[in-house]
């Protein structure tokens, strides 16, 4: 009986990624040119096939298949495949089922509302305009974790979302020494020289930036047979099924940065689920194993290998072919130095790699804060600037530039911010354990030949989608719990070379 | 009640509606650029969309709410929308119910195969490689014809599927003068000097015939904001919704013909389905009334007004300003002529305005005559060649370039063909009533001004969608019904002009 129960299972998973597969393209299309006077209609077609999804995904039919199938003895019987596949939709099942369907459909309006009021706000400079939608999302979000349950902190049923069995306390942890390594490694920059890079803003014809992204692109092993790279204002990748995961990037035309470095960026989301193994394809496991896994292949691909001085080394040479002009009499150690240059800035996605993590810490604090009561949203404009001003010493002097920026809170997107920092200090970790085990990797780098690092990525992560837990792929793949060792020894090591400290 | 299940018959058919418009995106998708690797996955999506949508259209649901909703006084009742929407649906539902479904599982399977088959035999020049498939085909559509039921000819059950209401023996009446008359014309041409057209083929930039299309969509009203160009290797236009119907066209580097005429005939498509009536959208009448009605939209745009002089006599300057070199010393007389060269030839979609109904006429009778019995299909090769001959003074020496040359028959296609010359009729017919009703019209396009064009297209045609029959939206726009004599009269005038006959 179970084994007609795994299939009726796998049949109904089957058919909900399916409807996924076909919702996702829309929403591809819809970001990359889709005409706007269908995008209405478009839109209820969206909001129909996921709502089909969210029904599937709770109906009795899944119920009852869960309820055999996590019965101990069967469970046991299960291939690994099959047994995350149900544990993985279990633990979705239960979520949605605790919160009263009233309750979450008004929750879905409201951020829907708060997105475009925080847009308002944000244009106006009108914190207090946005501030009773940001206080009703505090407190639902306060009411679901009632329902869903909590551990040692309340935040941390939050954080799970993101990045599955993350904690506070495991955070709290990590984040104190970055913190106190990086406020001080940034001050010491503050005190040298600035380097250059005015050349880095010029004229870049956009159909040479497309053809050197796509050059990039081919040279990190991005596979175009399974994707392709299109326009869209905000850069994404999208991963439809492991044949068919698509990247944009959006052209400026006075930056060459913006588009190379999101392009990077999202070749290193778009390899790992290129990567995923075959096996998984039609189950929830076909796709990273959490936020923080996931960043921290945009962040390695990005920081690690498209802002080191080996990448450069091997294709600086192919850049000022493409632009002989704006690079006349720049060296690629200029290059180099450009491209990492540090500055505390106010806004978050502007930011470099190493101010990068202060301007997520701030907001998981913050974030950890509200949730827990021990401040109130009419704090967070106040404490915003203060923290900014202690760990990068700027301090907005308008709401529009500090606590409005970001769209996360409004959409309810509590605990995802700190994934980003989590993905650096994965990425470290990762890069650590490369090193160790492929000693000449940096020379392989500077050879162009990538094959080697992405075979161990793929071995180590990419194959394993989510049938692993975060930080099983961490332990195996490094031999230690998630620590930001790694990550202050490449940011220190890093800029007391470039800024000669 | 009644009320009730109209809501509820409506939110069915809005359902099916917007799995379809997903399932459009998808194949646009695929056609227009989807990575190779996701193919098969994405193909699995489509068939599992696509079978949704027929369950739910014989669905038990469906049985209940087109029974009550066909009782007389109810229908009465209904609002003139819904009472065409029941019809139609009930039409297919009565159509589907009478195929025992394994019968039709097997003929679509046998069509895949046949489709597979004779690209083979195509490739090979191997007829008989392809007979069985297209005798299990036709054998097929016998028995489908004898369930479905027929009146005075089996063959027009076919041709009912693509052209409501029409029948052989209308069809039979108004081809004969056509032929006869067009066979006498060719003829003619024949004995006459043959024009220019070797200008048209050398070598047109890809960019830049884009930029041209792009403009000419543009002057003929083709609405951007509702709509986008793409590449795709063979043509299409495709409605998704009327805010959203794309063309697409392909560019081949030494022909500038292909791309411009080939959009501009997908534009014809498309132009009607951007303004069919928003009142129609999520009902099966948001398409074109018929496919003799959408062909003679395309046709209308591509050949009436797209090779017309008055419309380069407009354009021609921007095409030279575009094409400089390639157009030097070329008269826009001789552009025109060019475009309107006649010449007859073996392969139907490379066939001149004239010429191209001679090509259906021969289709539309050896599928009449197979589908009666009259001939089998070991006899199409032969009997292909002789009416070539003797239509087109034309003899094809292998049956790649003859009977093998159209993918229509291995899908099934039966019934399509005809529906290509009736879309020239239907169009010439409206285009006298356009002379008559707005008697400046050919001013107008020569002085670039499409906008009383459009509209009185709109009005009699567009706007009704499939809320009205073919026969119906002919009859109310030109105050006759179907007949050749405009046509002929078009095509006599037009080709005796240029050849000076």
């Amino acid at each position: 009986m179970s084994a007609n129960t795994v299939e009726k299972f796998n049949a109904l998973v089957k058919r909900m990624k399916q409807i996924e597969e076909a919702t996702a393209v829309l929403i591809w299309d819809l970001r990359t040119g889709a005409p706007k006077k269908g995008v209405e209609q478009r839109s209820e077609v969206i909001g129909m096939l996921s709502g089909d999804v969210f029904k599937l995904s709770i109906s009795e039919e899944m119920g009852q298949y869960l309820e055999v199938l996590t019965q101990s003895d069967v469970m046991e019987s299960l291939d690994e495949i099959t047994r995350e596949s149900v544990l993985e939709r279990k633990k979705e099942y239960d979520r949605s089922l605790k919160i009263p369907p009233q309750k979450y459909q008004d929750y879905v309006i409201l951020t829907a509302k708060a997105e475009y009021a925080w847009q308002e706000a944000k244009a106006n400079n009108d914190f207090d305009s946005f501030r009773p939608y940001l206080e009703e999302i505090v407190a639902t979000l306060g009411e679901f974790i009632e329902l869903w349950g909590y551990g040692k902190d309340k935040y941390d049923t939050l954080l799970d979302q993101y990045e599955p069995g993350m904690t506070v306390a495991k955070i709290d942890e990590i984040f104190l020494p970055l913190r106190e390594r990086t406020v001080a490694l940034v001050k010491l920059i503050a005190d040298k020289e600035q380097v250059r890079r005015d050349f880095l803003n010029q004229a870049f014809p956009k159909a040479d930036q497309r053809e050197f992204c796509e050059f990039i692109l081919r040279q990190l092993g991005y596979d175009f047979e399974a994707g392709r790279l299109d326009e869209s204002s905000h850069p994404f990748a999208i991963g439809l099924n492991p044949g068919d995961v698509r990247v944009t990037t959006r052209f400026r035309a006075d930056d060459m940065q913006s588009s190379l470095f999101g392009t990077i960026h999202e070749c290193g989301h778009a390899m790992y689920e290129q990567n995923i193994s075959g096996d998984l394809v039609n189950t929830y496991l076909a796709t990273g194993a959490s936020m923080g896994i996931h960043e921290s292949q945009s962040r390695f691909w990005e920081n690690m290998i498209g802002r080191s001085l080996e990448f450069w080394n091997r294709y600086y040479q192919d850049l000022t072919e493409r632009f002989p002009e704006q690079f006349a009499g720049v060296s690629v150690e200029e290059f180099y130095r450009a491209i990492n240059l540090v500055e505390p800035s106010l806004i978050r996605v502007d930011a470099d790699e190493l101010t990068y993590n202060l301007h997520i810490m701030i907001r998981y604090e913050m974030e950890k804060d509200l949730i827990n009561g021990v401040i109130t949203v009419a704090d967070l404009p106040r404490i915003w600037n203060e923290k900014m001003e202690e760990y990068l010493g700027v301090r907005p002097d308008n709401d529009t530039n500090g606590v409005l920026q970001d769209i996360h809170w409004a959409g309810g997107a509590f605990g995802y911010f700190a994934t980003y920092s989590l993905g650096n200090i994965y990425a470290a970790q990762l890069e650590a354990a490369i090193s160790r085990e492929i000693p000449k990797y940096k020379e392989l780098v500077a050879a162009g030949d990538l094959t080697e690092l992405k075979a161990w990525l793929t071995d180590k992560v990419y194959r394993h989608g989510k049938a692993l837990k975060p930080a099983e792929i961490i332990y195996r793949a490094t031999g230690e719990e998630i620590n930001a060792k790694y990550l202050i020894q490449y940011l220190e090591s890093k800029y007391q070379s470039i800024y000669k400290i």
